[in-house]
């Protein structure tokens, strides 16, 4: 028997990405944003939702342009802060020690120490309420050649990346290997 | 220095969602739905991306309703096999044994047999190409007792849920707890 937990955002696992913009001085920012995914292949795109509030959604109206980070595990103290502090205030480059670098493909900087980055152009606006959803074309997909796997794809286990648990508000690391997808289900007659 | 893995669809982690609709005979239909992701809190929002060919896309337009189910990593094997076989063909209730609930909220059917499950009215529609968008509002989220924690709230340990590495297409596991949101991040000065 389920029992009702009420109305809320919760669903397991959600993405840690950082959102790279540059502000109206070209000051790089980036922020956390765990309301998003992937949602369309053709052409690739990624959604992210951002409230108005944020220093970033200025950023990303003005230059239509926006990096998705995945931070490894290692850097997630500069990811969760990343989402409680606000551009308005804080270079948050400097005060983490991490680097911008200018995409050549978009008008945003990614994050240098990050192994995979998106760069993305923004495709469509959507207000839904508090949260807008910025859906960007995926124009490319950059790793470091250390989190690449045989077939030269990016590999979950070296990239290391963070899932979020909404709710109870925790970071949580990957784990094992559980099943190749597209060929387990055929057990199923 | 970064290297192009070219223009792909790849983020981690992604989810696997499994959709939850009734066809025009009100047989009870689910598909696997890995781009996708939480896009407003206000009001509770859920996005999912499904190609017009599949079955469920005209059930959501249909009926304007879904659910969202999480399964366990227990039934890996089953959210695989709704991801590759078509409910034109199956009845994927039946071939897997799993149960469908009529929610009494929305006009969708849930998995009884996942922990965690949130019954979504239709609220957007979003043509992006290959693959249109869903978004949802979310009128309840249910779970099962088993996996909430001391403060009644859906523990991602409990649920073991599956988190999907496109690219090489790998179901992982959830991994050991990394760290505390919007704490952690308090020790960058």
């Amino acid at each position: 028997m389920k029992k009702s937990v009420e109305v809320k955002t919760i669903v397991f696992p959600t993405p840690v990405f950082i959102v790279g913009t540059y502000d109206e001085e070209s000051k790089p920012n980036v922020m956390t944003v765990a309301w998003g995914g992937l949602c369309c292949s053709d052409p690739p795109c990624i959604a992210l939702s951002l409230r108005k509030a944020t220093y970033s959604y200025g950023n990303i109206v003005e230059r239509e342009a926006f990096t998705v980070n995945i931070p490894s595990e290692a850097h997630v103290k500069e990811a969760d802060y990343f989402g409680i502090t606000s551009g308005r205030k804080k270079d948050k480059f400097s005060t983490t020690g991490l680097t911008p670098v200018k995409s050549d493909l978009v008008d945003a900087p990614y994050v240098k120490e990050f192994p995979l980055i998106l760069e993305c152009q923004l495709l469509h606006t959507l207000e839904l309420g508090l949260h807008t959803q910025f859906i960007g074309k995926i124009m490319d997909v950059k790793a470091d050649e250390t989190v690449l796997d045989e077939a030269g794809l990016p590999d979950i286990k070296k990239v290391n990346p963070i899932a979020f648990s909404p709710g109870n508000r925790i970071y949580y690391k990957i784990g094992e290997f559980l099943a190749q997808a597209f060929s387990i289900g055929r057990e199923v007659v």
